[in-house]
């Protein structure tokens, strides 16, 4: 692992969803840029001393040396060093999985497609919203045409954590966020929206062709924005609204998407992971819930608890860390094609960055782009 | 009343809401263009059979004869009746108290501007949202500062019922509200958009400045728009989201505004309309209930139960025409402004047909306009 | 109207919800005791000052002597005056409507149920509960044997008004309540544990064959019991758990019904009263709405609004007024049997007295007893 | 780890939850009576081959000569096996943690306690629900007495999943559960019953005095209770209800816990167990979200996440084994009483069991039992 030092939140969340499912375990990394802080990392996370490194580059010297070297490298760093890090792990042989966004900026996302199209190493990019049961099956209900054409998409990300400036006070999440040479240009857009870009096109299966998107910076002494709305057009003619803000005050982890197609429409919230709405214009509304025995085989297969006991956050990105494991098994015995479309890889990284890039350039512009 | 006749939506409701707290009685009507149907319907409602007029002109005429003369007229037509009904009626001596939107292009609300300035009689709109217990609750706690300065808003107006071209198999209300000729030309903007943004301003508020909007008719064959999302500059410097669809299948009467101040946010759903959630940027969330000892005054006000039990769409529009009949006891009584600005009136009335001209020339230069 | 002078808070609710629909008016009344409050009530309902009668007996004698006499006769008193006044009523030739308990004692509902008998005049009985249209979904439901065998039934009714002994400092509701002079010796069970009984008889169409009860005075200085469970045996083997109380502090009008089934459950609770929820051993869970077009003719009869826009409490009970008047007028044509089974009636008065006392019995001895 | 192998749910659930916070690993186990299917096991839980048992005594005997050996045994057998392994782990010299019931029966957890105060060994019990961050913060608001006296108190644990007979047809969980040779007396009582026992002892800190219940087989060929309702007397003088089913079609796992104060009330669902609600007799409805700023400590220190990212009953399990591993330090360095509150042991064993045997009892004799 790369990155997920002291102060870190996403890095214990790799490791408790990596190893969630008894396939995977943390055992080297380079948590830190600082050797002593890398090196109180490794205690934390219990690992073997002369595997905490100093730096990436070392620990992917020393642990292609070894006989029981890593399978493959996670990176949990601020995006700027999201392509170094996959370039260098890639050129030492390494498969990468790696947090979201790709990278700083749509020319390095460029880049790493062109890295990883030589490498032909596997590539994983953790959407984690994308490993909840309830996702994959309303990604199997707008793929039946249950819904009919889907007409309508309403996508919201909202949280509230940087209704205040903290990001000039210290708080580590906020600041490197907050400063495009570590984060790239985009704040809210990169941080969260693209998530709900993903989960959008990843559910209903449709593909954005243009875009107008509003950027603001509502905390007036930001950096970068922390509000954007856009309008995107997909490729069957439907329109999407999509809305994300960080300075939703009093929002958690507000992540809510609505898909309406011709026969009827379903809503998915992950702060109420465990139930899917479908509401059909002849019938009574329908609530899924996980585990239900009437899921399709590929929601069934990513519950591990019975009906009832509440599956989060961590359960959804192990979902993600199993494919993985899978991706691992199969590359190694050398299947063409490792990458289950389920586990977003990258295409999802490129399509990411590129909405990065086209909602700054259309709220610069004030008008639609082309996507 | 004038309008309303057999198969009306908004006339029998208009009657309910106007009698249910025994201030206001129905005693006469010119409810359909149809003598016949005007005088079935009179006997719908149990009126004296002479007093079912066959149209609106014989009405004003032979009421103003009358020593118990009734004491204002409701207009409850498809749009295009709304101003020559209450320039008649005006002209006739009669308070109006109409449907919205207030008349069907903006062209018209200024003549009714006029009108009413020179008549010098109480005019109300029935923007039934606006009588809600916790939508008052919501106006309050925004005027109080609690909240902070408001910095996003998001109002929702999604419904499904016009997901199929119902218009064209001869379902009366779909009918004429898809013809333009007696509608206007906003369609679900005018229908239902002009709803939301009036709750957005009523509870702010704030006003719009400028705006975005994109107008959209997703069933084919429909010759008005039925879904609109559009951005609005607040004068306070805030965004606004607005989005508003007659396609969003399985959607019944999902009105939803969120506004999110620098402290907290608030939330208010019209089908769960007698709670109000709070949710602190420090604290807990907070469900405020109609009937709370602690809610404002104007809140409590206008319920008429106890908590826990639940008052509906009909009990708040009772509120306006309480609030209406109070108007009219303060105009006989010489009164130089009789209207509180609690109740919908002759500014909603400019504010919301402005909205609809102005976002229906956004969306087509599709560009931000000015307000 | 007998009964709902100042500060009643059942008077006012009968008025709004008797008139809603437009069929029944109150034109008459003893409104209380005192001639002089009578009066101001009657001014308070706007009718004619003639009318408002210093007590029962004299609206009786005047009404059935005036050509325009009223058409029955609504009994909104304290429970005390529930039974004279039905009988004085019915000896002048009246129809009764009459508010629950039927009487205050079990006695006096043999002795009601001999004078209905003798009369042969209409007898109906505002169980408001079951005039919600997804109650009447959630009855036919049951009848028709989607659910399987009903083997189980939770139905709780919570308030938390009474959490304080408000009876002591002058609360007039709570006042009469306590006292078992005014009250009957029932206090929450019969106030609303009533309720919660023929809830369930109404919607499951089972019937209580024994019961075994516990009931508290929690609140110590009071003189009737403020808190009550009682497990109830019906008529198919199955086993009811019903709770109720009225020191459930934070709780509104908590009335909530689940039956489970052989193949799926239902549960309906009048703090969301629009919705009905199934769940399904096999399937998804399900929710019904008010107004929905898949609803049964039964549900759908008693919706006034399209979907989505809440009817709520005073809706409820209109309908029970509704179907009050569609019995008047049957019985004035000479129907044989003017009362529809959904109409609370008669045998809901006997059986809802039967479980007051049967519980206040089986909780003096402790030990289970017929029915 | 004793117990837990092919087929089993809770073992893998152990075996995730003790992992998770990277304290504790799996690394010997007797996973199943037979012992091919223990070696299954074995390489499904990825552990040394070596370390896979046919039997308990054989492990403990094995691994207490082992210098890596196991620190601890994890039991998570059927019941009747309970304290017989925990027998021989004391006797090696083994703490144990145990799935609960804690025994079969109320005898033999009267032997265990006397076996646990003979070894001096930390005892722990998983009672999952006890590792929830809002259990925590509901039991400090009681012990903080904001609610005032708790005065009514209603816990419920409903399940559907034994609506049918499915242990004849084989299904593994259900076969044994109700077989009373391998589960003891007690069906759905010591199933879930006790669980919900122990969340309201837990989280009101009151405790039982007396009790009354009823036992149901509502499905005819069972050989074990599926059906329990109790009323409990509380040593407050407050008495709860208590309802627990497995023949709740419909509900996955309903556990629910209201208590009623004063001044206010608690209500907690384990299907939405992110979420705390508070409804004060004088207030708004608060609810309290999981890593909210203003929890109390002890609930913010068993959160892994920030707002709005859900965790589950995995998580809260890992709480119950992240305190373990405190114990197990606490213990080693030989601290006097290592075990914190906070964490179900011995005390819950012998009430939990003594729980189910007055339940038994009291609907055997149909009448209150003292506790």
């Amino acid at each position: 692992m790369v990155g997920g030092g002291p102060g870190a939140f996403i890095g214990p969340v790799h490791r408790m969803a990596a190893e969630l499912d008894g396939e995977i375990e943390l055992v080297a990394g380079a948590f830190s840029q600082s050797a002593e802080r890398s090196r109180a990392a490794g205690e934390m996370y219990r690992i073997d001393p002369d595997r905490a490194y100093a730096d990436y580059r070392t620990m992917l010297e020393a642990e292609r040396k070894r006989d029981d070297a890593i399978d493959f490298v996670a990176i949990v760093t601020p995006n700027y060093l999201h392509l170094p890090v996959a370039e260098a792990a890639f050129r030492a042989g390494f498969p990468v999985m790696s947090d979201k966004p790709a990278t700083a900026t749509y020319a390095e996302v460029l880049s790493l497609e062109q890295i990883v199209n030589e490498a032909r190493l596997p590539y994983g990019l953790t959407h984690t919203y994308a490993g909840y049961a309830l996702v994959r099956e309303a990604r199997e209900i707008c793929a039946s045409g249950e819904l009919g054409t889907i007409r309508k998409v309403a996508v919201e990300y909202l949280q509230g954590w940087l209704s205040r400036p903290i990001e000039m006070s210290g708080q580590k999440q906020a600041a490197w966020r907050a400063n495009p040479a570590l984060n790239g240009p985009g704040g809210c857009i990169g941080d969260i929206g693209v998530h709900a870009f993903h989960l959008m096109e990843y559910v209903t299966g449709l593909h954005a062709t243009a875009l107008q998107a509003t950027l603001l910076s509502v905390v007036a002494e930001r950096r970068v924005d922390d509000d954007c709305t856009a309008l995107v057009e997909l490729d069957n003619g439907a329109q999407a609204v999509l809305m994300t803000s960080q300075i939703a005050s009093g929002e958690g982890n507000g992540l809510r998407l609505r898909a309406y197609g011709e026969a009827g429409s379903l809503e998915w919230r992950q702060e109420d992971p465990n139930r899917l709405r479908l509401r059909w214009l002849d019938g009574p509304e329908e609530i899924r819930h996980a585990s239900g025995s009437y899921l399709s085989d590929g929601a069934r297969a990513v519950t591990r608890l019975p009906g009832g006991h509440p599956e989060g956050y961590l359960e959804a990105f192990a979902v993600l860390y199993r494919e993985w494991a899978g991706v691992l098994r199969a590359w190694k015995s050398g299947a063409a094609n490792p990458i289950p479309e389920t586990l977003p890889g990258l295409n999802a990284a490129v399509r990411g960055m590129r909405f990065i890039e086209r909602a700054i350039e259309s709220s610069r512009q004030k008008s639609w782009v082309r996507f």
